[in-house]
Protein backbone atom coordinates (compact mmCIF):
# COMPACT_ATOMS: atom_id res chain seq x y z
CA UNK A 1 0.00 0.00 0.00
CA UNK A 2 1.44 3.61 -0.26
CA UNK A 3 1.33 5.96 2.08
CA UNK A 4 -2.17 7.50 1.63
CA UNK A 5 -3.96 4.30 1.00
CA UNK A 6 -1.83 2.70 4.40
CA UNK A 7 -3.33 5.83 6.27
CA UNK A 8 -7.21 5.40 5.09
CA UNK A 9 -6.50 1.81 5.90
CA UNK A 10 -5.69 2.46 9.70
CA UNK A 11 -8.31 5.48 10.26
CA UNK A 12 -10.84 3.15 8.69
CA UNK A 13 -10.01 0.41 11.36
CA UNK A 14 -10.06 2.76 14.28
CA UNK A 15 -13.69 4.03 12.93
CA UNK A 16 -14.57 0.60 12.79
CA UNK A 17 -13.12 -0.37 16.08
CA UNK A 18 -14.84 2.80 17.99
CA UNK A 19 -18.22 1.36 16.22
CA UNK A 20 -17.30 -2.00 17.57
CA UNK A 21 -17.51 -0.90 21.31
CA UNK A 22 -20.91 -0.44 22.89
CA UNK A 23 -20.18 2.18 24.85
CA UNK A 24 -18.27 4.35 22.03
CA UNK A 25 -20.65 3.72 19.51
CA UNK A 26 -23.41 5.16 21.81
CA UNK A 27 -21.18 9.13 21.87
CA UNK A 28 -21.11 8.63 17.79
CA UNK A 29 -17.45 9.95 17.61
CA UNK A 30 -16.18 10.74 13.88
CA UNK A 31 -12.93 10.98 12.97
CA UNK A 32 -11.86 14.68 11.57
CA UNK A 33 -8.57 14.59 11.23
CA UNK A 34 -5.52 12.53 11.60
CA UNK A 35 -1.85 13.90 10.96
CA UNK A 36 1.46 12.98 12.20
CA UNK A 37 1.29 13.81 16.11
CA UNK A 38 -2.53 14.93 16.09
CA UNK A 39 -5.92 13.53 16.24
CA UNK A 40 -9.56 15.22 15.94
CA UNK A 41 -12.84 13.96 16.96
CA UNK A 42 -16.33 15.27 15.90
CA UNK A 43 -19.26 13.60 18.20
CA UNK A 44 -22.85 15.18 18.26
CA UNK A 45 -23.94 16.98 21.61
CA UNK A 46 -27.81 15.22 21.15
CA UNK A 47 -26.42 11.66 22.37
CA UNK A 48 -24.08 13.39 24.44
CA UNK A 49 -26.12 15.41 26.59
CA UNK A 50 -26.61 16.27 30.06
CA UNK A 51 -29.39 17.65 32.28
CA UNK A 52 -28.40 20.82 31.98
CA UNK A 53 -28.47 20.95 27.84
CA UNK A 54 -25.39 20.70 27.48
CA UNK A 55 -22.57 17.93 27.03
CA UNK A 56 -22.10 15.33 29.64
CA UNK A 57 -18.59 15.39 31.64
CA UNK A 58 -18.44 11.99 31.33
CA UNK A 59 -18.44 12.07 27.70
CA UNK A 60 -16.33 14.43 27.19
CA UNK A 61 -13.63 12.65 29.31
CA UNK A 62 -14.29 9.49 26.95
CA UNK A 63 -14.16 11.19 23.69
CA UNK A 64 -10.16 12.71 24.94
CA UNK A 65 -9.51 8.99 26.31
CA UNK A 66 -10.55 7.38 22.85
CA UNK A 67 -9.14 10.24 21.04
CA UNK A 68 -5.58 10.20 22.47
CA UNK A 69 -6.25 6.19 22.28
CA UNK A 70 -6.74 6.39 19.09
CA UNK A 71 -4.03 8.53 18.17
CA UNK A 72 -1.59 6.09 19.53
CA UNK A 73 -3.26 3.30 17.85
CA UNK A 74 -3.21 4.67 14.70
CA UNK A 75 0.64 5.72 14.56
CA UNK A 76 1.98 2.35 15.39
CA UNK A 77 -0.70 0.99 12.70
CA UNK A 78 1.32 3.05 10.35
CA UNK A 79 4.49 2.02 11.81
CA UNK A 80 3.33 -1.18 11.35
CA UNK A 81 3.65 -2.11 14.96
CA UNK A 82 0.48 -4.55 16.54
CA UNK A 83 -0.27 -3.86 20.29
CA UNK A 84 -2.59 -3.63 22.72
CA UNK A 85 -2.89 -0.21 24.11
CA UNK A 86 -4.34 0.69 27.28
CA UNK A 87 -5.14 3.91 29.38
CA UNK A 88 -3.35 3.77 32.88
CA UNK A 89 -4.07 6.85 33.92
CA UNK A 90 -5.73 10.29 33.22
CA UNK A 91 -7.14 14.00 34.27
CA UNK A 92 -9.51 16.34 33.57
CA UNK A 93 -10.46 19.91 33.94
CA UNK A 94 -13.89 20.72 33.20
CA UNK A 95 -13.43 24.78 32.26
CA UNK A 96 -16.99 25.77 30.63
CA UNK A 97 -19.56 23.74 29.69
CA UNK A 98 -20.46 22.53 26.13
CA UNK A 99 -23.79 23.91 24.26
CA UNK A 100 -22.75 22.58 20.78
CA UNK A 101 -21.51 19.37 19.01
CA UNK A 102 -18.43 18.16 20.68
CA UNK A 103 -14.82 18.68 18.90
CA UNK A 104 -11.83 16.91 20.45
CA UNK A 105 -8.46 17.49 19.58
CA UNK A 106 -4.96 15.32 20.77
CA UNK A 107 -1.37 15.95 20.78
CA UNK A 108 1.79 14.04 22.34
CA UNK A 109 2.88 15.75 25.50
CA UNK A 110 6.42 15.12 24.65
CA UNK A 111 8.04 15.41 21.81
CA UNK A 112 11.31 13.62 22.47
CA UNK A 113 8.73 11.08 23.95
CA UNK A 114 6.91 10.48 21.08
CA UNK A 115 9.76 10.33 18.96
CA UNK A 116 11.30 7.12 20.78
CA UNK A 117 7.76 5.71 21.28
CA UNK A 118 7.73 3.26 18.05
CA UNK A 119 11.45 2.24 18.77
CA UNK A 120 10.77 1.60 22.47
CA UNK A 121 8.00 -0.46 21.64
CA UNK A 122 10.19 -2.52 18.63
CA UNK A 123 12.96 -3.31 21.28
CA UNK A 124 11.21 -3.26 24.40
CA UNK A 125 7.85 -4.89 24.03
CA UNK A 126 6.39 -2.15 26.17
CA UNK A 127 6.36 1.27 25.78
CA UNK A 128 4.60 4.56 27.62
CA UNK A 129 3.52 7.75 26.39
CA UNK A 130 1.40 10.79 27.47
CA UNK A 131 -0.85 12.68 25.30
CA UNK A 132 -3.04 15.83 25.90
CA UNK A 133 -6.14 16.30 24.81
CA UNK A 134 -8.80 19.41 24.75
CA UNK A 135 -12.45 20.27 23.92
CA UNK A 136 -12.64 22.93 22.10
CA UNK A 137 -15.04 25.92 20.95
CA UNK A 138 -16.31 27.44 18.17
CA UNK A 139 -15.91 30.76 19.96
CA UNK A 140 -12.10 30.10 20.60
CA UNK A 141 -12.35 28.64 23.93
CA UNK A 142 -11.06 25.60 25.33
CA UNK A 143 -13.89 23.46 27.39
CA UNK A 144 -11.91 20.68 29.11
CA UNK A 145 -8.45 19.86 29.53
CA UNK A 146 -7.29 15.97 29.56
CA UNK A 147 -3.92 14.60 30.33
CA UNK A 148 -3.75 10.85 30.13
CA UNK A 149 -0.73 8.14 30.26
CA UNK A 150 -0.74 5.14 27.87
CA UNK A 151 0.96 1.61 27.40
CA UNK A 152 1.13 -0.19 24.70
CA UNK A 153 2.07 -3.96 24.78
CA UNK A 154 3.30 -5.78 21.31
CA UNK A 155 1.21 -8.35 20.26
CA UNK A 156 3.14 -11.22 20.08
CA UNK B 1 -42.81 12.83 53.79
CA UNK B 2 -41.33 10.35 56.41
CA UNK B 3 -37.69 9.48 56.20
CA UNK B 4 -37.41 6.20 53.99
CA UNK B 5 -40.12 8.01 51.91
CA UNK B 6 -38.32 10.81 51.26
CA UNK B 7 -35.15 8.77 50.81
CA UNK B 8 -36.77 6.98 47.94
CA UNK B 9 -38.39 9.44 46.02
CA UNK B 10 -34.48 11.10 46.01
CA UNK B 11 -32.89 7.76 44.67
CA UNK B 12 -36.26 7.14 42.61
CA UNK B 13 -35.80 10.52 41.05
CA UNK B 14 -31.50 9.95 40.65
CA UNK B 15 -32.16 6.73 38.63
CA UNK B 16 -34.74 9.25 36.24
CA UNK B 17 -32.30 11.31 36.24
CA UNK B 18 -29.69 8.84 34.66
CA UNK B 19 -32.44 7.45 32.48
CA UNK B 20 -33.11 10.90 31.14
CA UNK B 21 -29.56 11.40 29.83
CA UNK B 22 -28.48 9.37 26.39
CA UNK B 23 -24.61 8.82 27.20
CA UNK B 24 -25.29 7.77 30.90
CA UNK B 25 -28.61 5.23 29.96
CA UNK B 26 -26.44 3.60 27.47
CA UNK B 27 -24.06 2.60 30.22
CA UNK B 28 -27.59 1.41 32.19
CA UNK B 29 -25.86 2.24 35.89
CA UNK B 30 -28.67 0.93 38.90
CA UNK B 31 -28.43 2.13 42.23
CA UNK B 32 -27.56 -0.80 44.06
CA UNK B 33 -27.17 1.07 47.74
CA UNK B 34 -27.10 4.78 48.83
CA UNK B 35 -26.57 5.50 52.96
CA UNK B 36 -25.23 8.59 54.37
CA UNK B 37 -21.94 9.23 52.25
CA UNK B 38 -22.03 6.24 50.06
CA UNK B 39 -23.06 5.13 46.90
CA UNK B 40 -22.70 1.77 45.09
CA UNK B 41 -23.86 1.42 41.66
CA UNK B 42 -24.01 -1.67 38.84
CA UNK B 43 -23.73 -1.44 35.40
CA UNK B 44 -23.66 -4.86 33.04
CA UNK B 45 -20.30 -5.52 31.31
CA UNK B 46 -22.36 -6.59 28.04
CA UNK B 47 -22.80 -2.29 27.01
CA UNK B 48 -19.82 -1.42 28.29
CA UNK B 49 -17.08 -3.69 26.83
CA UNK B 50 -14.31 -2.41 24.54
CA UNK B 51 -12.25 -4.00 22.10
CA UNK B 52 -10.62 -6.77 24.60
CA UNK B 53 -13.92 -8.28 26.18
CA UNK B 54 -13.29 -6.30 29.22
CA UNK B 55 -15.14 -2.47 30.45
CA UNK B 56 -14.63 0.22 28.65
CA UNK B 57 -12.42 3.05 30.74
CA UNK B 58 -14.07 5.60 29.16
CA UNK B 59 -17.22 3.54 30.80
CA UNK B 60 -15.38 2.89 34.38
CA UNK B 61 -14.21 6.84 34.52
CA UNK B 62 -18.10 8.08 33.37
CA UNK B 63 -19.29 5.30 36.01
CA UNK B 64 -17.31 6.57 38.90
CA UNK B 65 -17.90 10.28 37.69
CA UNK B 66 -21.87 9.84 37.19
CA UNK B 67 -21.87 7.61 41.17
CA UNK B 68 -19.71 10.25 42.62
CA UNK B 69 -22.52 13.32 41.06
CA UNK B 70 -25.39 11.05 42.19
CA UNK B 71 -24.29 10.48 45.77
CA UNK B 72 -23.88 14.47 46.23
CA UNK B 73 -27.26 15.20 44.44
CA UNK B 74 -29.13 12.77 46.40
CA UNK B 75 -27.87 14.14 49.68
CA UNK B 76 -28.42 17.35 48.88
CA UNK B 77 -32.29 16.47 47.64
CA UNK B 78 -32.29 14.42 50.85
CA UNK B 79 -31.53 17.71 52.73
CA UNK B 80 -33.97 19.70 51.91
CA UNK B 81 -31.29 21.62 49.00
CA UNK B 82 -32.30 21.90 45.02
CA UNK B 83 -28.32 23.16 43.58
CA UNK B 84 -26.72 22.77 39.97
CA UNK B 85 -24.08 20.10 40.59
CA UNK B 86 -21.27 20.03 37.84
CA UNK B 87 -17.93 18.02 38.38
CA UNK B 88 -14.69 20.40 37.73
CA UNK B 89 -11.81 18.24 37.86
CA UNK B 90 -11.21 14.13 38.42
CA UNK B 91 -8.22 11.91 38.19
CA UNK B 92 -8.68 8.32 37.25
CA UNK B 93 -6.03 5.35 37.82
CA UNK B 94 -6.77 2.69 35.63
CA UNK B 95 -5.18 -0.46 37.69
CA UNK B 96 -7.10 -3.93 36.71
CA UNK B 97 -9.14 -4.91 33.75
CA UNK B 98 -12.64 -5.51 34.96
CA UNK B 99 -14.06 -8.99 32.93
CA UNK B 100 -17.36 -9.09 34.89
CA UNK B 101 -20.19 -6.16 35.59
CA UNK B 102 -19.10 -3.44 37.26
CA UNK B 103 -19.42 -2.46 40.46
CA UNK B 104 -18.29 1.12 41.65
CA UNK B 105 -18.71 2.54 45.06
CA UNK B 106 -18.25 6.32 46.13
CA UNK B 107 -17.79 7.80 49.42
CA UNK B 108 -17.05 11.41 50.35
CA UNK B 109 -12.97 12.31 50.55
CA UNK B 110 -13.27 14.01 53.81
CA UNK B 111 -15.54 13.90 56.82
CA UNK B 112 -15.04 17.62 58.19
CA UNK B 113 -15.84 18.74 54.31
CA UNK B 114 -18.70 16.60 53.89
CA UNK B 115 -19.90 17.81 57.26
CA UNK B 116 -19.63 21.07 56.05
CA UNK B 117 -20.75 20.78 52.84
CA UNK B 118 -24.73 21.37 52.98
CA UNK B 119 -24.10 24.33 55.61
CA UNK B 120 -21.68 25.97 52.95
CA UNK B 121 -23.76 26.02 50.18
CA UNK B 122 -26.74 27.03 52.39
CA UNK B 123 -25.10 29.91 53.77
CA UNK B 124 -23.05 30.88 50.58
CA UNK B 125 -24.94 29.51 47.59
CA UNK B 126 -22.28 27.30 46.10
CA UNK B 127 -20.16 25.03 47.94
CA UNK B 128 -17.35 22.58 46.47
CA UNK B 129 -16.40 18.85 47.88
CA UNK B 130 -14.08 16.39 47.24
CA UNK B 131 -15.16 12.89 46.29
CA UNK B 132 -13.10 9.35 45.79
CA UNK B 133 -14.77 6.16 43.87
CA UNK B 134 -13.60 2.90 43.27
CA UNK B 135 -13.95 0.08 40.89
CA UNK B 136 -14.28 -3.03 42.45
CA UNK B 137 -13.96 -6.68 41.50
CA UNK B 138 -15.78 -9.48 42.92
CA UNK B 139 -12.36 -11.39 44.36
CA UNK B 140 -11.69 -8.15 46.72
CA UNK B 141 -9.67 -6.09 43.81
CA UNK B 142 -9.65 -2.64 43.22
CA UNK B 143 -10.14 -2.43 39.32
CA UNK B 144 -9.82 1.81 38.91
CA UNK B 145 -9.71 4.16 41.42
CA UNK B 146 -10.95 8.19 40.76
CA UNK B 147 -11.01 11.24 42.92
CA UNK B 148 -13.14 13.87 41.46
CA UNK B 149 -14.27 17.40 42.60
CA UNK B 150 -17.78 18.92 42.56
CA UNK B 151 -18.97 22.37 43.07
CA UNK B 152 -22.85 22.41 43.87
CA UNK B 153 -24.36 25.93 42.79
CA UNK B 154 -28.08 26.55 44.65
CA UNK B 155 -31.12 27.34 42.25
CA UNK B 156 -32.15 30.72 43.20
Amino acid sequence: MDEITHKDAALAALAAHFDGMPPVRAMQPRILEQRHGLLRLHAPLAVNVNDKGCAFGGSLSSLMTIAAWGLVSVELEQAGLHADIFVADSRVRYLKPVFEDILVETVFDDAAEHAAFAQTLRHQGRAGIRLQARTLLTDGGVAATYVGRYVAIARS
